[in-house]
């Protein structure tokens, strides 16, 4: 469950050509199985699965909360996850296992056609106002916490705030979707009220992004980076605030 | 077919608030029909759909060459390529049908077992040799060529070279996998045999930019960023010389 893991390589500099080790990030697969049918395969960086799952089934709309799981069961040595269904609840997997999927590092999957890639998850009307002094003191805070694997410079980092400030958790992944599924993941498994919050992404912000950030109800997003244009038009039409370029002493605000 | 849009947004700065134009690079779904069936759904930075298609359908594995096309129709108003298979040529389409897939920013999809990640795409057997200095020459280069969009900070770059160090090459996307698509199926739509080039990418380098390179034949993949660590344990099997880190004066050789 290691996220780095030590490698050798050949380190060329003008000195010449030396033998060297160094970390790199770990990429592994994880299946997870719903009532034991194979729903997905995510490439991941090992550790809190059970997090990922949970966030990855809430935030893809596959259940409506983590309630409608009875029982799940994380099989790291076999990079599996087994989730089980309380009696009574369905799952639309027609949806997913009747069309075929594509990826794209955007991360837009199980949704086949144009028309069904919008989902249909209610928008945010509660808004939440979170200071611009916050705004400028997260990325700080996200950086010192992430500092353990900084040296890979392969890992995705994602952290939810109180609207206070205060870092609740911070996850990170060789996936950009997966370490905000974890986070997501961490709040909806301790009770972590999602309403109250902002998500705070290392890098880029796609679409999908703010698709998840909707169906787990997180009403501001901020990213260190740029957002793509469809998350500036999806965050508009959804009701979430969406900060970009979060680097003091500035950030823009595009919704 | 604009890679990047402008949008007005609030510009937060020491000096206070105030409103501002600014790039953001465009993400819109495209998707792909094969006979008729919508077979994926890719977020991409619109322009070059056809190279996209071309190259995602052979790295894919769905198509083992652009001969197995018929005929190709871009709908760019409708953000769809349809492509038709010559008579003759069968695709495994069950084996993406019959399952459900997921989405990680590595991109891993459509195969919905663990056991089927691995493409067995034959190893690269001949060996591609580039002179350091070819090395360390490209980033430069794929940065001059690519500097149009640099403003939106928002695209990942992909380049083919020649051994040698000429850029035959280059596409940016939203998507790191796109761009790699695009570059490769621009390669294969002119004849441009791969199986003497270098493939360079303008960030970190995954399990799945290899298996996307080494379905096309190409031999040696450069990332200016960090590899995963399942990127250089394909690239050790694969046969596949993978360079990381490539930042003049230095870079290292993981395989």
């Amino acid at each position: 469950m290691e996220a780095s893991l030590t490698i050798s390589l050949i380190h060329r500099s003008p000195n010449g050509a030396a033998e060297k080790l160094d970390q790199v990030a770990v990429e592994e697969p994880l299946e997870i199985r719903l009532d034991g049918h194979p729903v997905a395969v995510v490439m991941r960086t090992p550790g809190d699965d059970l997090e990922l799952v949970a966030g990855f089934l809430v935030t893809e709309g596959i259940i409506s909360s983590v309630e409608d799981l009875r029982k799940t069961e994380t099989r790291p040595e076999e990079n599996r996850v087994l989730a089980f269904l309380r009696d009574g609840v369905e799952v639309d997997l027609g949806r997913l296992t009747r069309h075929l999927f594509s990826s794209s590092s955007c991360g837009i999957c199980g949704k086949a056609t144009l028309e069904a890639i919008f989902s249909d998850f209610p928008p945010i009307t509660r808004k939440l106002e979170v200071a611009d002094a916050v705004l400028l003191d997260a990325p700080k805070k996200l950086r010192a916490a992430q500092s353990a694997f900084d040296y890979t410079g392969g890992l995705h980092a994602a952290g939810i705030f109180s609207a206070d400030g205060e870092l609740l958790v911070l996850r990170e992944d060789i996936g950009r979707h997966n370490a905000v599924d974890k986070v997501i993941g961490h709040a909806l498994l301790n009770g972590i009220g999602l309403e109250s919050v902002f998500l705070l992404v290392s890098g880029r912000v796609s679409f999908e992004i703010l698709q998840k950030a909707l169906a787990a109800r997180i009403p501001v997003i901020a990213a260190i980076s740029a957002p793509s244009s469809l998350a500036v038009e999806f965050a508009r039409s959804s009701g979430q605030t969406l900060v970009g370029f979060l680097r003091p002493p500035t950030f823009n605000r595009y919704a």
